[in-house]
């Protein structure tokens, strides 16, 4: 029985049509359905009672799922991309997820032709497993800072690699702690006592006879992290080097090489091809964050449509609580969040591409605002997207608690997001830093490209008012536009005017820092924003779905004025009964997705596996199945508990005296 | 050795008299000093393994905790007072919490004398256990419509208590799972086919000899929660009842009474009594919430502190990180928010008082301003001090994700309080509801009192402006709170103006109630900024103490303000470049702080046992301390993993297909 039936009911739209929308292309919806059920019918894939196992247990079932999927992949004849979506829905963080997602691209983007000839067909075949040992014990941003040596001997043409201090041990690589037999480990390169920056070295960590550490390696685990299963599933390592020596070969050598004799040099392959990689790597974090988003956002609508609370009337039901207005008013914007986010990451995957063919012709122009958006997308989108997780979790009232709500593990294991490849105040600062930078070539003559075009109108900006005269004016794009950007604008023009009364700029960056990071927020939403009614100029499909679109859409740019209400007034671009309006269009347009709700979620196409929510399941029916989940716990494998003997009748029989404490 | 020496010698005031000042006397800091030591030497009471451990040993070694806390008040003869505080720095969630904490008091609060008489000496003893039967599977929030019937039986004196439906299970009460063998259950009460709402009934659940359930009751935990350790080591329970007879004293009778032949009559002890338990209890929560944020901000401060990253110059060391301003823009008004809630905590214990000594004179005029304000105080501490401690967590990079920072547990033991004792967003809603009706009375003549007098100024406030010309005049308190009085009385005339449109009030309430929660939010937020001005109006002695707290002060409502930017500009009390202004005065004060920042924290008088943080550790020497803690990690115990040879090793032989998976 579909306890939410009637809410599907209620739906202006197809479903269908915007399940294909949500999916990027019919192509795309068709496998990842294909796959999704796949893994959610294969017992072997179970997740449900992953939040109660110990640590040891829980990683061994991890080492199992890897090696099951791994196999279902090649009995099925899985091509790449059903493999990598197989994976995706697996959805446990697991070593392979480094040795796919990180070793092997560092030696196809870093390594020779050679090289990649050596050991890309071990690595395809995991006849190695690698992880990618970067960041250190006392330095995480600041890659430059890393304290581990790669010393070069040209007596026996090798390199030493060494672990000097405490704080440069390697801390946090996925896969290092207890699986991987290699890693890239980067160090700072010395050869003859001269330091030449840091650089990617393939080391073999441990022996791929008894799998044992070879010698001069020091390797384990880190330890607990932050929730129930979630990232514990990984083996997140600590590595240390005493004086190990690889050959000279071993050395990524395809931006920069050491010869024989101890020469360094740099290739010809340009530098900015990293830049191309980040904005690869941040483009799928921007898609991840949308992903993450609308599975919670799922659970809370689902549990929200479900869930009943007060308002019953003569012995009637109690009100749905996604009827109450502050209900709405926190989950429809979050709806609203996973659309835009979607849609700007499949934005980022046409810059990605447009920026990679730009490189292969030697065109650099676009690099420095590719770089700026990608950074400032990858801030935005996860910072909002681990709030809006929580916030889903609050939603749910005191079940959200329980981790068979679903929402504390995708929380946990989500939440990282915002540390992990540049943590997101430091990469909102180089979004600053840019924007300074295209404030004060303004008037060079140099015309701001792409994102930053809008800087181009800065005069029409830094003058105009906002038109709006009644609420539903907040429906034009083109006045919705302006308004982001006249904020964006003025918020960077005045970052800039009070860095000009510092003498020394950098004092002045760091003083300025705050401002500064909102600014970027600014200019950051824009780009979110604008991709969002980019994307609804579009031809799209099926009946309602565009409509539910552009109100989905309002709500994201209405709830963000309203939001940063206090910029656009400070800006003076807005009046405060302008602002108000903008807030009653708002409301109106929840009223338009309120019954599209359950609908728009079900867009998504989540198998109730993947979800790993009992709130959240598809069919409504929470409370008994939240029952029977409960007698699962171990706690429950015995009426009267462990330790009852022992601490608990000896206290109510009066003889704690003679227990054994 | 002290890596911390240096930042504490920059301070600038007296750190044991800021101690006495953040405990509240130099008595209540002796005895919080003494017991916290305690407990630190006490390896009967260690906790650093707590976050590795699965849920049946986890729970096993609280009930070994909770009996040996037990054994030690008993041992040492402590007073209550000190029991009370040993149980708290013990910092583990238990049964003993209920018991002692809801279980006890609801006896003394709803029981008659001759009750209180029989049940209460056993629970003292503890030789019953004791919870709180309330929240339900399918209610929560809405105590009225709770499910479980008490119906009464005059044939045999007896209630019979009932879960007629799956949603009419007990669920969430802490202590029941596994421990409790009494329960004060809240059930409609049913005398002869009539209703008469929600009373509370003493029941026995489980056989004080066999610790079995007894007949008719269905009893278990209800499963794993958020996080690691956390508050898993609380058996929160589900139970059932199958027509389970209890004798008639057992229901709670001071309030109300059914008599032999079944007539259901008042007492005359006032209902009104209840809000005053109410006030009790959110005073406690305000003080939790000074407690926990106060000491993840230690810990974020402490390491923040330690840490470095960039900025090295000529080979020097980097940046402390605490020295950035985005740094300090997120961590310093958390600082501040801590002491601001300690301080407002402390008034609510005056408020407490007041109260009481007004109820037992009859007197209730003063109950719905003390109710909204303790409603509205628990919401807006408890909200910002779970944000916050993941800020915290946030602001300790990659780290903070780690159990061992202690951050991770912190926050899920936390984040609870947003929803207990009255969901957050509903109890904004319950403040706003009383704003309208303070705001509908004005004209009558009626004046109002306490923290609701401001609006007697209505008048003035409505049409006064910020005089604010230069960025110190935002230090002058007066000027402060005109502004803060100013926005709550705008933002609640304008709410007033806007459901004066509807012609069913309650509509409009519904359709507006995102507006009125910030009106609510803004009534709050002056409240506690001008406690925390009070406070200052008082003797503080201390060299240099009563100029940090000014600070401290300034910090926590210029913060504000800036967060707030809107509301004060949209009702056009502040210019946008006073409230610019207000941006320069707060970047001065965070300056004015940073030397002082670690000797703030140390005010706090934590111990590390009770911090339970390697980056937070008094000595400040975090890396060998996190180096070593990763060791302990159960994967550690050997080193290559166990399912290596199964799942690991045949996908590097190429021998998946022969794996037993």
């Amino acid at each position: 029985m579909d306890y939410l039936a009637d809410e599907r009911k209620k739906a202006e739209f197809d479903v269908d049509e915007m399940k294909i929308v949500w999916a990027g292309s019919r192509h795309a919806f068709e496998v990842s359905d294909r796959i999704s059920k796949l893994v959610a019918n294969d017992p072997g894939f179970r997740k449900d009672t992953r939040t109660m196992l110990a640590r040891k247990e829980l990683f061994k079932n991890t080492l199992r799922k890897a090696a099951y999927a791994w196999k279902r992949i090649h009995d099925l004849h899985l091509s790449e991309e059903e493999a990598s979506r197989l994976r995706f829905y697996v959805d446990e963080p697991a070593y392979t997820d480094l040795h796919w997602g990180m070793f092997v691209p560092a030696i196809k983007g870093q390594g020779t032709d050679e090289q990649q000839k050596k050991w890309l067909p071990l690595a395809y075949k995991m006849q190695i497993i690698g992880c990618y040992a970067q960041t250190e014990l006392g330095h995480g941003s600041n890659v430059q800072g890393l304290e581990t040596t790669a010393t070069f001997d040209p007596q026996t043409d090798e390199f030493v690699i060494h672990s000097p201090t405490l704080t440069s041990s390697k801390w946090w690589p996925g896969g290092l702690g207890k699986v991987s037999t290699h890693g890239v480990v980067y160090a700072r390169l010395i050869i003859n006592g001269e330091e030449h920056g840091i650089h990617g070295f393939i080391v073999q960590l441990r022996s791929l006879e008894d799998h044992l550490p070879l010698p001069g390696v020091t390797v384990g685990d880190i330890g607990m992290k932050f929730g129930n299963g979630a990232y514990n599933t990984m083996d997140n390592g600590v590595l240390r080097f005493d004086h190990v020596r690889i050959p000279r070969n071993q050395m990524l050598m395809r931006v920069s090489q050491v010869t024989r004799d101890g020469k360094y040099k740099q290739s010809d392959v340009p530098r900015q091809l990293v830049y191309g990689t980040m904005v690869y790597v941040r483009q799928t974090i921007v898609a991840d964050a949308s992903c993450a988003l609308s599975r919670a956002v799922t659970i809370a609508t689902r549990y929200s449509a479900v869930r009943r609370q007060f308002g019953s009337q003569n012995g009637g039901p109690e009100t749905q609580v996604i009827d109450y207005k502050t209900q709405q008013n926190r989950l429809f914007p979050l709806l609203a969040s996973a659309y835009a986010f979607k849609f700007v990451g499949e934005w980022l995957t046409w810059l990605y591409n447009d920026v990679t063919q730009r490189l292969q012709a030697s065109d650099f122009s676009t690099l420095p605002e590719a770089h700026a958006c990608t950074a400032g997308l990858k801030s935005l989108t996860t910072t909002a997207t681990a709030d809006g997780i929580e916030e889903c979790r609050k939603l749910c009232g005191g079940h959200g608690y329980l981790c068979s709500s679903g929402l504390p593990e995708l929380f946990a294991v989500y939440v990282p997001a915002c540390t992990y490849e540049g943590d997101n105040t430091v990469l909102l600062l180089q979004v600053a830093r840019f924007l300074m930078k295209t404030v004060s070539q303004l008037g060079s003559g140099k015309k701001p490209l792409g994102t930053i075009s809008y800087m181009g109108k800065i005069e029409h900006l830094m003058q105009s008012r906002c038109t709006v005269q009644k609420a539903e004016d907040w429906l034009k794009p083109s006045q919705v536009l302006e308004a982001f950007e006249a904020r964006a604008v003025k918020m960077a023009v005045s970052c800039a005017k009070n860095l000009s009364k510092f003498t020394n700029p950098e004092e002045g960056f760091a003083e300025l820092s705050a401002d500064l990071v909102e600014a970027a927020v600014a200019h950051c939403q824009l780009i979110v924003v604008s991709k969002f009614i980019d994307k609804l100029q579009q031809d799209i499909p099926g009946k309602g779905v565009k409509q539910q679109l552009e109100a989905l859409c309002g709500i994201y740019y209405l709830y963000l004025l309203h939001k940063h209400q206090g910029d656009f007034l400070a800006t003076s671009y807005l009046t405060p009964k302008q602002a108000a309006l903008a807030n009653d269009q708002l409301r109106a347009l929840y009223t338009k997705v309120r019954p599209n709700a359950v609908a728009l979620v079900d867009s998504f196409n989540y198998t109730d596996h993947f979800l790993g929510s009992i709130l959240g399941c598809y069919d409504g029916n929470v409370y008994p199945k939240l029952y029977d989940a409960a007698w699962k716990d171990p706690l429950n494998d015995s009426v009267v508990p462990e330790g009852y003997h022992e601490y608990v009748r000896p206290l109510l029989k009066q003889q704690l005296h003679t227990a054994k404490l």
